[in-house]
């Protein structure tokens, strides 16, 4: 059933584009990697070994001319976004984007006025928190009512370490960017305004770390999102909502217990590579089975532009240590479910 | 690229069946419903509203002369086993065989027999737990001897009830049959002897329950295993493992932690099907992956027989209320890793 | 040993008197309930039945003339504080006072100004978390550094309801009291600012909550504090520490795991009563055992007036929404460890 | 107060003597170490420091002749038990005496015997689980039906090593004494029948270690006890209870929750003397509040009996391989509630 199977192009051979391409190649139902796109030689070939009846270009012209490509899943980084996401387009291809849209709230303004010359959203940004079960758990407990509804949020995000190249702004647009688009999700209400604290540093830091950045939502509900990016310990995502008359968290590790040495307790994930690796695959299957059926079923372009807008107002937050308001634009009718 | 799909043949389409159709259909890369058989009207209909594609049949014979079949997975109940093994076995098709392998040691036999005739094991039966994440770390860990060497195992086994038609000798063959398997694998040794208490009746119970069984392994290691299958409050398989060094657990329940009512905890799973939901998949995709190379990735027929040997002196200890030794055939070399 | 059980006079026969006066009659060593002092006749007769060898006066005064008492329990309501504090430390008594030490910045300074005309302090404040085995356990961790320095504390602080009489700058005064008092123990720095934000109201209140109050301490180290009064759920007072390689939580309920009815959990606190219920007991036997020795084992009179300049601070800054600073005067020599 | 004051005399120093003479000295309120009997000077010394106003003997007989005793905590080896009981029983003294009551069923007997010739039972046995706050809410479960009726128990005692005078036996007299006193008392019925399993033996050890035991109560419900006594990682005695329709379990470790390399859990205990020191407190609390009223408020000298009827049975049954039943004689008018 060659002409069923959605043939997609991976942008991107790096880690995450590697990783991509594994799963398709082995997991995702549906879906073929038909092209590998990645000017990088070595890591062209290291991919290639994955997927070996992909073909390799070096650029996403290439590859689209070359044909049989029906979607476009993006894995570069986030500056080179546009440069695939506007071809893409053009051809009228299904996108999977990885996060975030775009670096700048002008080039999503960009990618989110091209989409709009389709008949309907064709981009998926990869905010993979959705997927995962516990948040997906969560959102519908919202939804639901049955703890009354929600007031707060308490969030932490602690990454064991991060590399050199990380800087400072980055911990608000490469890590508690996630924070910005499953805080509003949850809530079901768009980012208000955001500030950034910090305080005592951790001095396996170059820079401010932990951090603490505030999040007031639209409809009143307050988000505290620690971000600390040199825990050292391990790789730690958890949410506690509290609701009007209860109170739930997610993100407590599981698995085996041990007893041993005179402690007891679970191991705690390393990496979002496994903390999260459940949610990617289900984001790209329900990616491959919406595309294949002509849409989309996830973030679209719209909430990776809002994200954006509170991304830049966070770093603005973050330079000034002031509270910036965040004033996205009215989504348009072509975004609205 | 339907060349390199797998053609699957899925017998039966009972519950069980009709799950691994949904399964097949919409998750397990690489695989296809090719045909279903069934010789229940109103089921095969249904079973085929989720595998449009697939031809429909009412007899595995049917199925295999009508070609276009590269595998069978049996989801038929226990005593329509060996009919559909042993065609599918002389077709030189793979097979995924739902637990238990065959009702009587002599079926067993028989297909292990039929199973010799070919270059090398094609059968793999269902015992799903092996896939779990959690067994699956557990046996590591024995492997690994981070813990020292593995001493005794605590199983327990708890349904919250039974259909009207499950009898008390179905607690061993049905239930514990699970545990038939997966102990010996953990423990790295066949079951040496078996006895089955039972004390204090559950009322709600129309026969013995709870029970106790206990397992003597061959490598010394004990373990008992409590199953319960009136156990109302939900469903939960467990296992603590008791090393020289140290204990691990299996088995506890994950996910939101709620604090509401006075209490505070998780939910427990309430059936097998979403407590090894992803057990069966990886499983399933496993056993894929291996037929398209033409092997197993599980347990094989011989793990089958030597479960159906424990499960018949588990009926005979019950029964009698003595220790009843266990005294499978050895291995021969064609069944040997 | 008539001489050497501390013989103390308890202030107030209400809920708290009462619980203190059967503590003392029953479990705490080296001392004895020598006098009630109640105005309200029915309440004191009520309490005597505790302990029916004690005096009942309606007055301190009348207690203090009477003679026999070594020591003052103070659990009236916080305005009545001063009135007993002074005529106690006259007497050259040992003083339990239950928080807050006064309601006023000014009445505490009059009262520190009375104590220092004794030789030593003999005032201990009532702030009973720091003689939770959790908590100490914290503090502990942080004195230790062995999971590096002490960077962020997340606190929660969960009532299931409050009466009708509490009112909205209750939060600070009579609730968040607690953790203007501990959050400094455990971080070993006073507070230096101190923002109040409220969100989304729970509709079962009256007034702001939940409330977020964000700390700032003068080493660096920064605390969010949630106050929820109206949490139904159950009584939960939490900590979470993130120090530089680890994180560790306090607070989370203990007890029997029970699973029924579809989950798996412990049952939570209802109420201060049952969680510190320890801390009580610890609290009071450390103070008697202080007590008979000359001095205090405990916050001191000093700890009571910063808590006192840092709630005034908290409530100004609920009523303006501002960052309020808090600047307490430097320690005399007198309260210095 | 003096005459109010339990007048106590702690017979044996050792470790668990000195522990009580501690908790006497210092926590107990109503009680008071009025003498230490102790045959080693250095070891009486030691203890007379904390309790510098208690008179020091070297025989029991001397510390009654002498007058000022209303009580005797018994902390000697149990072969010295019969010794002290005897006379203090003649003395018509309270007796807390510490588990076993006697090291054999004949010189239980004998105990019971002499207490019989007293108005009331005044012996209380030192079993102190049953003062523990999990074993408690564990036994009030039981009878509060909430569960419904109680079906079967698994219990795990773990040592993480022991003494080299410590011997196989011992598992059984020593250790898994205490089980044989607490599970019939949560059971509510009476040991039937004893066995004993033992498999791979930890390398650690240098008898059969772990064991199993298998009780059978007179009310059909069964418990099976794992002892291991070079567990190594830790002291952890854990009990489950099955229910008709739910499971609890209480034992399981509490205490700050830490996330540091790569790991998240708590601090397990190491020793009884953690992991009950609150029981302890808790038991020779009631048992002086009940003496000062002339009762015992706990284990009596039947209790007492009956464990040592079952750990004989126990210890023939490690012995012989064999299921032994147990025995006992009924209890007279004067043992009965």
């Amino acid at each position: 059933m060659t002409d069923e199977q959605l043939r997609v192009a991976v942008v991107g051979a790096g880690i995450m584009g590697t990783d991509h391409i594994e799963r398709l190649a082995t997991r995702t139902k549906g879906a073929m990697v038909a092209a590998i796109v990645e000017p990088d030689g070595s890591r062209a070939a290291a991919a290639s070994a994955l997927a070996p009846d992909a073909a390799v270009h070096a650029r996403i012209e290439e590859a689209l001319d070359a044909g049989g490509v029906d979607a476009v899943l993006i894995a570069t980084p986030g500056p080179f976004h546009k440069a695939v996401l506007l071809p893409a387009l053009e051809a009228g291809l299904a996108v999977l984007c990885e996060k975030p849209l775009a670096p700048t709230v002008e080039e999503a303004l960009e990618v989110l006025e091209a989409e709009q010359r389709l008949p309907a959203p064709r981009i998926q940004v990869g905010f993979m928190r959705r997927f995962d079960a516990e948040y997906a758990a969560l959102e519908s407990l919202v939804r639901s009512g049955d703890a009354g509804e929600l007031l707060l949020l308490h969030c932490a995000h602690r990454n064991p370490s991060v590399a050199d190249t990380y800087t400072e702004s980055m911990t608000i647009t490469d890590s508690v960017v996630h924070e910005l688009d499953v805080v509003p999700w949850l809530a079901g209400a768009g980012i208000g305004a955001i500030e950034v604290r910090a305080g005592r540093r951790n001095r396996a830091s170059r820079f401010a770390d932990p951090q603490l950045v505030l999040l007031e939502l639209e409809n009143g509900v307050l988000a505290d999102v620690e971000i600390s990016v040199n825990a050292g310990f391990g790789y730690q995502v958890t949410t506690e909502a509290v609701f009007e008359r209860g109170v739930a968290e997610i993100g407590r590790a599981a698995g085996p217990i041990r007893a041993q040495d005179g402690r007891v307790g679970v191991a705690e994930h390393r990496s979002y590579t496994t903390r999260f690796a459940a949610a990617y695959d289900t984001e790209v299957q329900r990616w491959v089975d919406a595309a294949r059926r002509g849409g989309i079923d996830g973030p679209s372009a719209w909430d990776g532009y809002r994200v954006a807008v509170a991304s830049a107002a966070g770093v603005e937050a973050q330079r000034t240590g002031r509270r910036v308001e965040v004033a996205p634009q009215q989504a348009p009718a072509f975004y609205r479910p």
